[in-house]
């Protein structure tokens, strides 16, 4: 292992998500994987062999060759990075933190807790400060948003900063990597639209409030804005595209927005975090951008392109946004959170890295 | 040709509305269809070798058998429907209404004509009377809206009745055949969303307007209702799906707009027409519905479906609404208009129905 | 309950095929659905809730109000016809042939078996006399062979008849339809083509030589013919398409070997099955011909377009063709043999149709 | 202009073969674009603003900047690469090549051509001697084969020169980007497969007799390999699938066909080219591999999948392989002849590189 790199746990390494972190992984200048962290079904077995590997190039060999492990395994790691489904994570999480570990975790189940800091770096980088409420000795657990509100937060920051955001009216048409592996049958995506997501109106309509919150003593006060999301699936690989509408809290000049908007310097680019874009939003001049195909994978997956900026007659403004979902909305999101709590020192290297002993999977509370 | 029957021509034969009016007249009761208009390109050749043929079901053998004529042949129609292009239906429509044919089109040039009606039949059949101001003597033009809007109004008419409707915000998901063909070249479109459609936005955003306007002495007065949208384009064969939120003009309770919505019954459902459908409205209860491969042919293509109706935060209620957008949305309604103004008299049987000999295509005046 | 109608059970009612099986029988002038019958996991609910409905056309109310049952249940038919998965038809089926139910069956389970026909009635309708060989007393089981196969063996038998057949060289592209549902993952389907599919190769390459073989004392003599088979799936909703290559037993030219195939003339359609097309094989001359999304409905899915027929520089002649592999290639296959099998005699009326009631499910010899 | 690299002029460059190689060339160590050619509509204008970009990774600022010129203006280039349509590149390429410039063409026109040698490295790198007996002066072209054929050749190189190859069967699904674009319209392509691509079966059978021929005193002598072909077009965007069977000229173990096709060692791995896959083949164990959206891309797009390698009981081994149509099966072969016969020394740096003057475009001979 590099002298230097912080030794990481990849928690459902075999999934979609996961695979994305491993491949984000893949020469990672602060981090280096040692732990693949699966289901007990694959416990044992080489990575290379268990997963159904969906990305374009393949892992590294030395990672092929790592062997799962269950989650209830002590892990020799510094930190771990989860793409757990909500259900585990909602129990697998709490119980690493406990043991000492950071957190960082794709899954909604902790989300909504009160100590839970719901972080986008560019957006409300000082939410991590919640971290020190947690009750878990030196583990904690890090959340980042939903891949549609990852994009939709990215897009207001600059108007939420420079106007005000009153209302959001947001249609989404998502890609299907966001359902996961098997995820949508095939005879319900090709040449189809399904106009609902289990669950997904509720989160966009919900996580940004809490993002764009002010950190007081209670926790986060969450943010008065008033959403409305009507999420749609398509038949796109990869990258969501989002139809959004926004009443502002100030009169502003279509022109004012757009330098806004295009014009949005990244607070973090001073950190040097490895995976954060040099520009997070980029606003399109061409009307029929953004496309999935052609810019979901813009700046690696971490920027997000607005395109179609009008007034809006209904509301103020209108505009439509792309995000890589499983780069920005989901690996790419969690990996950036490590790398800003690294940065700020909320991580700590382990001594001599002992395996973790886990205390049994017990009740526990929060 | 049946004793009873209209003769009717079909402009823009090749096309792919063309070929969909073409189908939706194999059979038809009231029609037969006498004359084929293409381009110059193709006259004189037989439709069946000329066109490209995209329906599932072949041309009837004697249609298939029928020679190309061009639009300034003259033509033994008592009527004829449209599906030329807005440029050339521009200059020909004007010409055959002068010659003394009902027009009724599919073509966007003359809907935002004074005396032109923008007619859906169970929306403002009582535009009809408009023709009577044109200046074509026995001619006259009536066009239907665009794709999308021949599902929104549909959508908003009984809301409009209940409970008056202020604004109305639409994300719009249209299929590959809103394009024509060739349309759409598939590397835009297989795994892709393409955020524009050109001019679209502005027809949803005021072609509803005249539609639901008061007839008055200068012609049609609009609508007060404010609409924004947004034009999608999605790798879908058939059917546009719309995202709608909507401002009403009173209170109404979720279940008062349901009902609104699904009792919806049709004003026009006893003249017999037969491209009217029984219901042109349904409320959806699975959450995942209505879908563009499964339902956009319910009721033949002539019905919308209504589907994820909620309460919206932002304005005050949000559904989705489903259009065949090729049946309701351009052939069936061009038909369907054709019907009502049989129905209501304005066509009359051409005695001897000899050839009309057109003007040449000079520059006309409205 | 139709005076006159066979009264006939769907096994496997909630599956794809089961739902295509429903969708057709509805309003068959010789059968009618009295049973449904699912897995117990939906016993006793409501078809119209139990199953996620894929058809466009919505299930008739009166099947959709019909209360599920198990295969174990007693059922009051005249004979089932059945779309289950392999591994349960494998145990199912021979027990409802020993309670005394003709079998129609889509499932590979007994597609060998030696006294079990593999049955297209175009093709081999005297194989069917082989049920007379089963142990069943009046029960007894009929196969339909594989999706593909069905397709494939209709094309070659012109070909066995006037030239025969040596060799066979066939690539398929499969619909997403053939997998079933949820069947093949949106993500693996969306862009891509999938060179492989479990199992397929294989009975390509058998079935044939059991449906052209000759029926003897010991059973079917198989055909001597030798197939290569490389089945692909590709994003299609329905319709296999198949590119076939064929060294025929005989010098013949290629104006021959088409008259062959368009002129084929089904040697049952004297019978008048319902399900029989008038011509079961057509040629077409476009040279992009067939394809699925255009053609595969064509006489309403039972007949089989070739394409591109050509002589082959490797073998001897050259086509494509192209199969609805959910009618002709699964339910509308087992209807069909079900109607010749009612047609010949070979299944009665139960008097009084009282329920069966079936032996236990205890280990049974063939 | 770096001081040492080739200075490189790209024909066609607006088309999507022509984006492909402009994206292919961006930091390429030893060429330089200089000149970018398209049609005379183009002329003047930046090719960032005159193409419709395809690609996901943008133009390079540099070159997006360039004025568009036309093929009839001096050049001043030390070579072309040509991707122009066959029609243009009939006329323009030989007149480049008079005017003494090297043209590395992807264009079919001149492949026949009995001094042009049909050049895969890997394959043929000793034809490249043909060009010697053009009729050019310093000019030459040299011509890189169809897409499909460029798989082809590479799956059949180790076949024939270890076991030699009699017949060849193949069946093509090909991706939308081998059409150029718009190319296939999405009515067409979605949902669907188009069993037929104009010339491309007779480009199949007819190329790589010519790569696999004999440089003979009077040119190529043909090898005597017999191919029929087949190809159709699927919903994909890149990368070519063929299906292939072939009759081998002895006996053969499948274990040392493997070998042969896993072990291949390309003949031209020790000259550096910068394009040059290590491995220009691989055999994949996985049953379900190769596929275009996992795989196309694999070594950069240079290297061709091979996968279900299996004995054919009609001919004697079949297996699919995996091409890069726009990669390996045009822009990267076009580029990867201009680096070997520049490595070769078949391209001079022209002094003081002084635009060409061009002879007019009157009529030439051969």
């Amino acid at each position: 292992m590099g002298e230097n790199r912080f030794a990481v746990g990849v928690l459902g390494a075999t999934g979609a998500v996961g695979q994305k972190l491993v491949t984000l992984l893949a020469g990672h200048p602060w981090f280096e994987i040692v732990s693949l962290v699966a289901s007990s079904r694959s416990r044992g077995k080489r990575y290379g062999e268990a997963v159904h590997w969906l990305e374009s190039r393949p892992p590294e060999p030395k990672v092929a060759a790592m062997r799962l492990e269950e989650a209830v395994d002590p892990l020799a790691c510094d930190l771990v990075i989860s793409a757990l489904d909500a259900d585990t994570a909602q129990v697998i999480e709490p119980t690493l933190a406990r043991a000492g570990l950071p957190v960082f975790s794709n899954a909604s189940s902790h989300r909504g807790e009160a100590a839970v800091p719901l972080l986008v770096p560019e957006v409300n980088a000082e939410h991590l400060e919640l971290v020190r409420r947690q009750q878990f000795g030196d583990g904690f657990i890090v959340a980042n948003p939903n891949c549609s509100v990852a994009g939709l937060v990215l897009a207001l920051k600059p108007l939420v900063d420079a106007f005000g955001v009153e209302a959001v009216q947001v249609t989404t048409m998502q890609a299907l990597s966001g359902a996961g592996y098997p995820g949508v049958p095939a005879l319900d995506a090709v040449g189809n639209v399904i106009p609902h997501i289990e669950g997904e109106d509720e989160k966009i309509e919900n996580e940004p409030r809490k993002i764009f919150g002010t950190l007081g003593s209670g926790g986060v006060e969450l943010h008065h804005m008033v959403i409305s999301a009507q999420a749609n699936r398509v038949p796109v690989p990869e990258g969501h595209l989002l139809s959004v509408a926004v009443r502002l809290g100030c009169r502003a000049k279509l022109a004012e927005v757009r330098e806004a908007l295009d014009g949005f310097a990244s607070p973090i680019v001073g950190l040097g975090l490895p995976s954060a874009p040099p520009r997070p939003l980029e606003v399109c001049d061409d009307p029929s951008h953004p496309q999935p195909r052609l810019h979901a994978t813009s700046a690696d997956g971490m920027m997000v392109r607005i395109g179609r900026l009008r007034r809006c007659p209904v509301l103020d403004v209108r505009f439509v946004a792309l995000v890589h979902n499983t780069v920005r909305g989901a690996a790419g999101a969690a990996l950036l959170n490590a790398e800003l709590a690294v940065r700020q020192g909320f991580v700590r290297r382990r001594e001599g890295r002992a395996r973790t002993a886990l205390t049994p999977l017990a009740a526990f509370a929060w």
